[in-house]
């Protein structure tokens, strides 16, 4: 089984697989509201697909131990799919790119702080939500709409997450 | 100048002005990622409107410092505009339902938690972001495309939020 290097995540490395979602200067940004507010705009490229809507939800997820064995990992063809941490807590991003099922050499491991969200591309292949610590919750955005949007794979060999230091 | 009650937020009482979105049981929800996660599903009406579409952005707003006059108020006839907070900090919702021109009268504040966030329906008239107490981030869903998608008044005569309790 292939031990992944849990790399911190950046936005340049995320490319591949779609954008984080951040308030830093790099981002475009501009002062409203008579100056009370800046404006990190349009962070991400939200897809909703072919008669698809952008929807809403909250996503609490129980925390996972490390090490943890990355067994499968889904896609969603039709639509982006974005998450953005609300309990200021680190978690994982395991992330293969869009194209051919993946096997466990194409897949890569980000820690995420608390103050960055991410945007799945439609296609990439993702680990689902990777809360640690606590139990935490997660703003999601993505897809409603006719036709299936869901592609689930075993990765066999499984790829291990170790322990952080 | 009147003085407005601040109340408590609650889907109930915002339903002319939008959705609160909000992890409750009252919400539609069930488990997801065998078990690990529950999701609260769809917890807004997002409307990009014509030719539009929903964008998400991260707002830095400034502590406002109570009392506040509530002088001016604005609105987005073409799309919806939705605020999530991240810094787990309450913070005010000033709105007046969708219609004519509001006057003082028209005026409801809300005390949001920090497990709270709101949509304003398109057309609801409302004042700009109002953190409280410390620098404050929000998640931001509204649209972007053509078309001129902001109306501002001047309130006259003004209301005031007191202090809160």
């Amino acid at each position: 089984m292939i031990t992944l290097a849990v790399q911190p995540l950046s936005a340049e490395a995320f490319r591949p697989y779609g954008e984080v979602i951040a308030a830093t200067d790099a981002a475009r940004h501009f002062p409203i509201n008579a100056g009370n507010t800046e404006r990190y705009h349009d962070l991400a490229r939200l897809e909703p697909g072919p008669e698809g809507r952008i929807i809403v939800s909250l996503f609490r997820g129980q925390p996972r131990l490390l090490p943890f064995t990355v067994a499968m990992m889904e896609r969603h063809p039709l639509g982006s799919q974005a998450f953005y941490p609300l309990s200021g807590l680190p978690y994982l991003v395991v992330v293969a790119p869009p194209g051919p099922v993946p096997t466990a050499t194409d897949v890569v491991a980000f820690l995420a702080s608390g103050q960055q969200g991410v945007n799945y591309a439609p296609g990439t292949w993702h680990h689902p939500l990777l809360a640690l610590d606590a139990v935490c919750d997660f703003l999601v955005l993505d897809r409603a709409g006719a036709g299936p949007n869901c592609d689930e794979i075993v990765l066999s060999p499984a790829a291990l997450i170790p322990a952080l230091d």
